[in-house]
């Protein structure tokens, strides 16, 4: 090892900071052989540097000034690990702007934590064409889903549950509305697809308020239900290639590779061509397996790779030219509808009657005894669609929400076949 | 798109030789933009030039005679896709001593096709330690596993089955005795933990023969059987770090992420510090599954990725220096046993006492009636064991196997808790 140390800045130093730092510091032998050259932590910027701290930090490393960062000519690659956007971004800025040469950005951590979907995207799949993308990006909704499936319990029952273990925050709305998915699925649709497309762009549902009997219906019906982030690329579309995103709870089969993800752990279906199915599984966030990602992003810009992957990556951008925004409304797929009725003669034909006019038809049905949400005489009815547009979907079921033997609003949820 | 070709020498032409050469020339801009240059296939060498292909590959490619590889400087990357031992051995040392520098070796499609492991474990786990690592790394026995357990197929009906859609070779000893899963795993241990071993040196039991019974018994006790090539670190062993490696029909419990991995498909499980679990999961074999992962090594090999990666793995190698290999009769887990006895008093106590003398205790016991292996008065019973020594379930299996009352030899798998 004659190399010189690569000198490391951290801006940020919360829970994966924390986690880097501790990397960084107790494992320097190991990852100084896989990097080729020592890896040195030269600085941390924190807000506060008197704040005492998870890991044990020599207090000259610590600074509350972004500038000691800039200006020290020792640190060949900073990390930023801050959090929000405004200053963040204004900070990275700053940081690509203190350097001329060799600049690259790698961001693996960015999505799914400790799984490599970033590297799978962009280098090991990149003879693909990829087809579609299926994720579990968010670990908080599916630690909620999967205790809501297993233990019977009320969405708020499961959300309190994540909150005392850490997986949520005291205000989960980010997590539990699929922003935080959509977030997630705009990064990788423009590694995968080359399309760059805002999160504000993306439609999304989240799990918020999800109701226990909608849990047991699907699984009746051979159905778990997940909150996915996906997107599929038409390519036989009349004006060229066109891709669909959207995040929303899903129906899955229960044998799908997806529907066996439990808990807080996030995974992605990748189908490409020529590869075909792929799914990468792990630990979607956490101090430490994101700390691994962040480490391992770390080791391949000390290695070089990094740089040339970035480098790839633009070339890659430009390719995806050509590729628009498919319209929800133009999408097929079956779905999951679970409508309140009265009790009473004639409300299944009339219901029947607003699909059959958007062309929809009815492929099963359920209609329990009233549940826990008994009133009166409204029972839940659940119908599964065949294939149908999106659109027309949405149509009937105005439709169907206006009749006056319905007590709207409606449920309803796309079902992956 | 200003940059020089790379040029391709394709060294074979059978199934995934024919998968590469078709993606070289069906989808040149795709390869292009991703690799920052155009890739350009140069030569083709076979055995037979006359002989008719299923990809459409001009004459003049065509070569049977390696020097025109060898010889050719407008070569930059020479893909070996031959098969076999000896010859391709030479070849590839032939290759390699034709070229002084930048020479590099990728191989992401030696382990499990389409799955980016290679990958994985060289680049984006680089700052773990990896702990454990367990493999489905044959798609033709979990094939077969499968078709046995969701057809009730006996194992020659299965095997038939696999060979019938192209998944067995019409010799299937490799694949069913566990000596294949055993050179992929030969080579996974080498990259996750540094150990250079043989595949000779590697213990390994396939699926042949396996009964049907036992996969019955298993579901029964709430486990699935798949065959497993294993790895996992002991970081406190006495002697320093102790590696174990084996391939053995392993019982999982039907939740386990590997027990849902059905049909062709491979997956493997990895456990790294700091990362937790991961799991990659793809098809194993097939000729355009392992053709995207030839293709991606030869777009690392133009942005020049593998052979920083190919350094670093050098590098990886001497970090492993200090890791023995661990006897298997020293790692401790659970059993499942089933043994064949007479139906008379008494014979359950003597098998327990064979075991008990080994300190084995017995978890659970299932007697059944004879099924279809029924013959006089002899019936099956199945054992778990709570955890043992592997060395002392064997001296207990001699034990139970020389009873008279017991018609050998039993039969045993490893669970997996």
């Amino acid at each position: 090892m004659t190399k010189e140390p690569l000198g490391i800045g951290l801006i940020g130093c919360g829970t994966v900071g924390s986690g880097v730092a501790r990397l960084l510091l107790e494992q320097p032998g190991r990852l100084a052989s896989r990097a080729g050259r020592p890896l040195s932590l030269r600085r941390v910027l924190v807000r506060d540097v008197s704040k005492s701290r998870a890991v044990d930090l020599s207090r000259d490393l610590l600074t509350s000034d972004l500038r000691a960062v800039l200006d020290d000519p020792s640190i060949g690659v900073a990390v930023e690990l801050v959090g929000g956007v405004d200053w963040a971004r204004r900070a990275v800025l700053d940081l690509l702007a203190a350097r001329k040469h060799d600049r690259a950005v790698a961001f693996e951590a960015a999505v799914a934590g400790g799984i490599p979907i970033v590297a799978a995207l962009s280098q090991s799949l990149s003879a693909n064409q990829i087809i579609s993308l299926q994720g579990i990006l968010n670990g908080t909704c599916n630690f909620i889903l999967t205790a809501m499936s297993d233990q019977g319990w009320g969405y708020s029952e499961a959300l309190v549950e994540a909150q005392k273990r850490g997986y949520a925050e005291s205000d989960p709305t980010l997590d539990v509305d699929g922003t935080d998915a959509a977030h997630k699925l705009a990064i990788l649709a423009q590694i995968a697809f080359g399309v760059g497309v805002s999160a504000d762009a993306i439609e999304h549902r989240g799990i918020a308020g999800l109701h226990q009997n909608d849990i047991r219906y699907a699984r009746e019906l051979g159905y778990t239900i997940r909150l996915l982030a996906e997107a599929w690329l038409d390519t036989q579309a009349q004006n060229g290639k066109q891709l669909a995103l959207h995040v929303s709870p899903v129906l899955l089969r229960h044998l799908a590779p997806l529907a066996q993800v439990r808990g807080a752990y996030n995974a992605i279906h990748v189908i490409g061509d020529p590869v075909g199915d792929t799914l990468y599984y792990g630990l979607g966030a956490g101090q430490m397996p994101t700390a691994s990602a962040v480490v391992a992003d770390i080791i391949d810009l000390a290695v070089g790779r990094a740089q040339q992957t970035f480098r790839t990556l633009r070339l890659w951008c430009s390719n995806g030219a050509g590729v628009g925004l498919r319209p929800s409304s133009t999408v097929r797929c079956r779905f999951y509808l679970r409508v309140l009725v009265r009790d009473r003669p004639g409300v299944l034909g009339l219901i029947a009657r607003e699909l059959a006019r958007q062309e929809i038809s009815i492929s099963s049905v359920i209609q329990h005894e009233a549940l826990d949400e008994h009133e009166g005489d409204i029972v839940p009815l659940v119908i599964m669609t065949h294939t149908a547009l999106t659109g027309n979907f949405r149509a009937a079921l105005a439709g169907i929400d206006s009749l006056g033997c319905v007590n709207p609003p409606s449920v309803y949820f796309p079902v992956a076949d």
